[in-house]
């Protein structure tokens, strides 16, 4: 398990084996079945997630409704809003599968940080590249269609696609399941 | 004008009459009149902004129409995606009035955080705010509707709102200019 967590760190950077090493050993690795909510709206996090195995999805309920915003699966970190600005959370966070987590918080990143030092020093570089994709998912939703949106959303999660229910999928275009599956019509045609 | 920087840093450090000294003598300052193309869409950025003075804004120009994604105004930096990327532009930033930039570069950025260490060590909290800020921004466009994203606009930017011509700011709200007039019309009732 722990090899998800070196092999997204080694996007960055060459770790050496005593580095590996320490990082398995600091590993907090936690299972959460199929519907645990990591995170309520109202609730202050004081933990963010690296998701190991599983998926974990992101929605707010606005009047009763699901407003999906994220899918996160293996390899991606998670840090919920709420861990960054102490408030309490406006969205929920929930496991869509059976999911393997390793939880991180301020004193375990801390100590993470101070004992492997070249880690602190890929920081910027992970953290651009996160507002980078965070920057390029608004763009999207800004200039291109919902059709548009699922044709990139296929072309870059295939696996992903077959995993989440339609109505979420949905939700996270910002369209009807009808719609949805008139362009999924469309497109297999 | 260099004041506008060192209130921006404030935010985050408390800044020693000797750094402030070290920030005014490194910024590379630049005016630019309204309606220069700051960046085009296939052009590679080697440089980022902060605004001293004015209001830039980035577009993407999709089959000729506008798309509006930000309006960026005093004490804010633009690092555009394609500077971090390394790749083209796919959108334009454009003054939308005569603007007082301050520029760096990756070796400008360099020599700034080498004479000043002390701004390395907030790197990390500059970029994960905004990493939030544009992650709010993601969720506000998933779960509002364009009246309750103007009247949020409306009150965290009121000075603004006056600078922005009433189609561009349609454009970053996803509606077309008749629909925002309906919605300022009925908001001052």
């Amino acid at each position: 398990m722990d090899n998800v967590i070196i092999e997204y760190l080694s996007q960055y950077i060459e770790l050496t084996t005593k580095e590996k090493d320490f990082i398995t050993h600091q590993n907090v690795i936690r299972f959460f079945p199929k519907g645990t909510v990591l995170l309520a709206e109202g609730e202050r996090a004081d933990e963010c997630y690296f998701i190991l195995k599983g998926c974990v999805y992101s929605y707010y309920l606005v009047n009763g409704n699901l407003k999906v915003t994220e899918f996160y699966t293996e390899k991606q970190p998670i840090t919920p809003i709420s861990y960054t600005n102490k408030k309490t959370s406006e969205y929920y966070l929930e496991c869509l599968e059976d999911s393997i987590v390793a939880l991180g918080n301020e004193e375990r990143n801390a100590a993470l940080l101070s004992g492997l030092p070249r880690l602190a020093a890929i920081g910027g570089t992970v953290m651009e590249d996160q507002l980078s994709k965070q920057r390029l998912k608004y763009d999207e939703i800004i200039k291109l269609s919902p059709e548009e949106r699922y044709r990139n959303f296929q072309e870059n999660n295939p696996e992903l696609l077959n995993r989440i229910p339609q109505y979420l999928l949905a939700s996270y275009l910002g369209i009807r399941p009808e719609s949805l599956s008139r362009i999924r019509r469309r497109l297999v045609k």
